[in-house]
């Protein structure tokens, strides 16, 4: 019976003295006189099996010989595992190696660094570190759909190219089919025979797209890749990203800082109950007290306030700031790490001046300041950033101009607020960020499968 | 109580008789003098709900002026319906008028043509057929999501930009930050100084790279955005895509074949249970015929049948053929249909000459055919392509010196193959492709958002 070793941990009872077929991976071999141990792993679960073979076999010499990231045929026993930390290993009765592998095999059983293994992206899923990071991947995407298709979300894929910046954003990635060295022979560039007929870019947000369509479904989310040209070297700036954009009808934004906090916490509570093992190995290697701070969330109190109180406290503080906090201005890291220290939780912080933040926020009666929050989490600052949308016509256009923003090509954009308008509200989750708070892994590039910054575009 | 329509709907027992809270949109408003209807929506489901007033209300003569389009929050009590088609209605109590909408609202309750809606791509899924297709293609990604995930399957996300054009598939959309008026000015193209350093471009493919967790994880899918650059105006071509990649691990190609008919039957068993009302309304007013052809495939016998053989049945049918039937070459749309007939149901052709097929795929002993699959369904012709990969490094390279193509740079693909391969196999699916056959909607303009094809890229 050939199955994976996933259905044995899952059913160990069912599977227990029974013979079965796998297949997979050598992670590890000791031999010894008259026994042999291999670690191995077929990719459905974190934990590696072993296997265990005798001097009985006839061909034990030659599975002695097999070398570390060979792939194997193993028929054997399911027994009760003499060893600790294991339920169960596997007496094997045959082996059949299906591929070789060499000594020169990157990948040996000893501790690599983490930078080493960026350069052997396609191996480092083969380490447990790795192999844990993206199955975390995984099941944090799925926990995300499950929480928004359960609630009656529509999922809406906004479009990857697009001939709008109006997030402004920061630099954007040009889109093209010009023959660029024909444009610099030629000396000219003619969009006109460009694919489009006209400029072309890929996209750094698909909220406003998502909001047409939140006029239409109530309740929709994006959960797709975006680009940034921006050329900073940072570890948690990626070029290429994936975002979880929500986008609620008939929400304000209380509403929207209800969702964001039921959201996160399903999130967090899914991965803890269907990762169990990976998130135990993060805990103990990666980040120490990981799954305390991850369960703490689920009963937190998520703090409101807004930013002009949490810039009073700032400023109260009995702290040598580096950045002095100052009304009006945007916060530090170290200010959102005291803030999330001070409530002892998560914040919600509300109420922005508008000068820091996007045109589309919904101005406030002061007139100073939007309806946006950001959400500060303990030991990872802002996980997650939304507003109320501006649904009054004539102020979005008046901000648009104050803005120099050209209000023409956003027609469709501004017909929203004439065509049945209504509050509407929605928020921006970064995927990275959340699997880096997931995971304590600190380097975006290293919970990415094939990460893109500036000057690095391998695979 | 504020609910969605959508609660009501699956539930109606709870809510009969029961004062609630709705906010939506006016769809239809038919007045009488002492009545008036509204055909109402939320988003939440595909039915309209109809709110009945009467002029009891203080503020009849207002409510009667309400227009199609605006937005409304409306009190009232759930009471059976007396017409027909519809389960419940609600005896308005209070309507308030959240958001007006113009009488040159494009979205008059009369028929459109979908050219026109196209027009109107971000006011489109207010009609009922577009609300119908985007809730439809949300909840068969969802479907997909649960079908692989449900079996162990990691979710891969492939590189978005990529230095590696390995698919050969056809023109790719470049990507840079270099500006190109400069490069006009200048008369060189600098790649040093371009974002990566490199020439870049958008995938066509995310094949290659799932290959790659494919052999650490052994069952993998990818589900994310693709490209073309191909200059083709047809129904079924967009620049812009999204593709569903599984591959897996110890896999031959019957066993790929399994995946792909148990997928497909999954998938449509799940709209159809999940879509009722949408499925019912492309069956009445889309494609006549449409829930016989999908619960037909539900029970279908999947024929599995060589190209060679196929060409043999081909050649001998009594056809006026418009293109040929031939040994060692590809088949089109009129024969994929007769084969379909032929065989009243869906039919895996396998073994394609090599010639015609992609460089990673499995020589087979006869050396003159690839180990790969084309799904082709009735009524929709191909629907998915895969093959058994190639894992014999010497061949896989050998084949690729045959086609030009540089091995150097795709080292880490061949490694692949030397460390500790296996067979492996996967298949692709145009999600589009897909959508078009579940809906019965015939052009791919229809079933994107925002559609990108050449010389259209608008919001």
């Amino acid at each position: 019976m050939k199955i994976d070793v996933k259905d044995v941990m899952n059913d160990l009872e069912k599977y227990m003295g029974k013979k079965v077929v796998i297949d997979g991976w050598v992670r590890n071999h000791r031999k010894q006189k008259e026994f042999g141990f291999i670690d191995f792993s077929d990719g459905t679960c974190f934990k590696n099996v072993q296997l265990v073979y005798d001097n009985k076999l006839a061909d034990f010499e030659e599975i002695t010989k097999i070398k570390v990231g060979s792939s194997l045929e193993v028929e054997g026993e399911v027994i009760k595992s003499e060893g600790s930390g294991q339920d169960f290993e596997i007496k094997v009765s045959s082996i059949k190696v299906i591929g070789e592998c060499p000594d020169e095999y990157p990948i040996q059983p000893k501790r690599h660094t983490r930078e080493f293994l960026r350069e052997q992206a396609y191996l480092r899923p083969r380490t447990n570190l790795f192999n844990a990071i993206f199955r975390v991947r995984s099941i944090a995407a799925y926990a995300i759909h499950n929480y928004f298709q359960e609630r009656g979300y529509v999922y809406f894929h906004a479009p990857l190219i697009t001939s709008s910046d109006c997030e402004g954003a920061g630099q954007m990635f040009q889109v093209t089919t010009l023959d660029l060295n024909r444009v610099a022979k030629s000396g000219v560039v003619d969009y006109s025979k460009d694919f489009f007929g006209k400029t072309a870019a890929l996209t750094v947000s698909g909220q406003l797209e998502a909001e047409t369509f939140a006029l239409a479904y109530k309740k929709v989310y994006t959960f797709g890749p975006t680009f940034r040209a921006e050329n900073s070297n940072t570890k948690t700036h990626a070029s290429e990203f994936w975002m979880i954009e929500p986008e609620i009808a008939f929400c304000d934004l209380e509403g929207d800082m209800n969702v964001m906090e039921d959201m996160l916490k399903y999130v967090v509570k899914y991965v803890l109950d269907n990762c169990k093992d990976e998130m135990k190995f993060f805990d103990s290697f990666v980040e120490k007290g990981l799954l305390e701070k991850l369960n703490k969330l689920l009963t937190s109190h998520f703090t409101r306030i807004s930013h002009h109180d949490v810039i009073t406290i700032l400023k109260e503080a009995k702290v040598d700031w580096e950045f002095k906090p100052e009304y009006g201005e945007d916060i530090a890291k170290e200010h959102e790490k005291y803030i999330t220290e001070y409530f002892d939780g998560p914040v919600f912080i509300t109420n922005w001046p508008k000068d820091i933040k996007a045109f589309y926020m919904k101005l406030n009666p002061d007139k100073e300041t939007v309806a946006a929050v950001d959400l500060e989490v303990p030991g990872a600052g802002e996980l997650m950033g939304g507003s109320q949308r501006e649904e009054d016509y004539d102020k979005l256009v008046s901000r648009m101009k104050e803005l120099d923003m050209d209000a023409s090509s956003m027609e469709w954009y501004l017909n929203l607020r004439k065509f049945g308008g209504c509050p509407h509200s929605g928020f921006g989750m970064g995927f990275e960020r959340l699997l880096i708070y997931l995971t304590g892994v600190e380097n975006i590039r290293d919970v990415i499968p094939y990460p893109r910054t500036p000057g690095n575009c391998e695979y």
